[in-house]
């Protein structure tokens, strides 16, 4: 896990948003995101069931990044929230102090889809993916996922791996 | 502007996942969502220049719906935050009381994409669509920008007009 690289930048961007010299997303940024994916060793799925962690393991893995345990809780709490992927991963990452988090929910209001969001060791969002409700696509929930966390890779410059 | 009928289904949303009894998003639910949406006189989309306002004027037009106007403010300081495009959304809402926010920044941290969201008169979120960090994609700016909008009004439910 390397925190510092992403401080450094957070800190950088701050002071170019401060001088009006922001000119958007750099590849050290993007990079210090990947780097910490990379080296993650505990990677958390909170879920009330298992069924989204094979498929999210089975993307990890064709990106070359660590495997993710399933963290068994209810997850009907966050969704009483604005922000219910937001803090469903939050609510995972104060039980659990995982370097990662990976966790999908409902974006906002009921009807606005769902979110998949990647969030760091201290809540921050690394990266996300967003999704239609189910009603306006036919994907299965599997396929959605996988569509999900491929997307969230790809965002920030992953490659999957050449077999 | 309908409220009352979002307030309804947050209600019922919250009774459902107390229940467990909770399925997704429903017909209903983002039906009233694009009802919101549709009813919306005061839109505005926070910037401090005026180049997405024309982009997503264009596409508002193309679905039917009221234009929004441009809301001319700084708008680094919501860059120093974790959510940037929410707190972006936010600060033009709290400036202006509109209907309806349609913001475009930062998702999370540096490096992290461009986010759009659309949001209603009490800060709540009703849609948004990601866009990959500009390193990874050859898109103008207005272009992404088209496509954002696109995708956050069709992922609940909206369809374009014919010509």
């Amino acid at each position: 896990m390397n925190l510092d690289s992403i401080d450094c930048c957070v800190s950088s961007a701050y002071s170019q948003s401060l001088n009006g010299t922001r000119l958007g997303d750099t590849a050290e940024e993007t990079m210090s995101i990947r780097e910490y994916i990379k080296s993650s060793r505990h990677i958390v799925v909170p879920n009330h069931d298992d069924r989204k962690i094979a498929v999210i393991n089975s993307v990890l893995s064709s990106f070359g990044l660590p495997r993710a345990v399933h963290l068994c809780i209810p997850t009907n709490s966050p969704d009483l929230t604005r922000t219910p992927a937001v803090s469903k991963a939050l609510m995972a990452l104060d039980i659990t102090g995982a370097d990662l988090v990976i966790a999908r929910g409902r974006l906002g209001v009921p009807g606005s889809g769902s979110m998949l969001v990647i969030m760091d060791s201290r809540g921050r969002i690394l990266s996300a993916s967003l999704s239609p409700s189910h009603l306006y696509h036919a994907k299965s929930i599997s396929d959605a996922v996988t569509h999900e966390m491929e997307e969230a890779l790809v965002r920030v410059g992953f490659q999957k791996e050449k077999i």
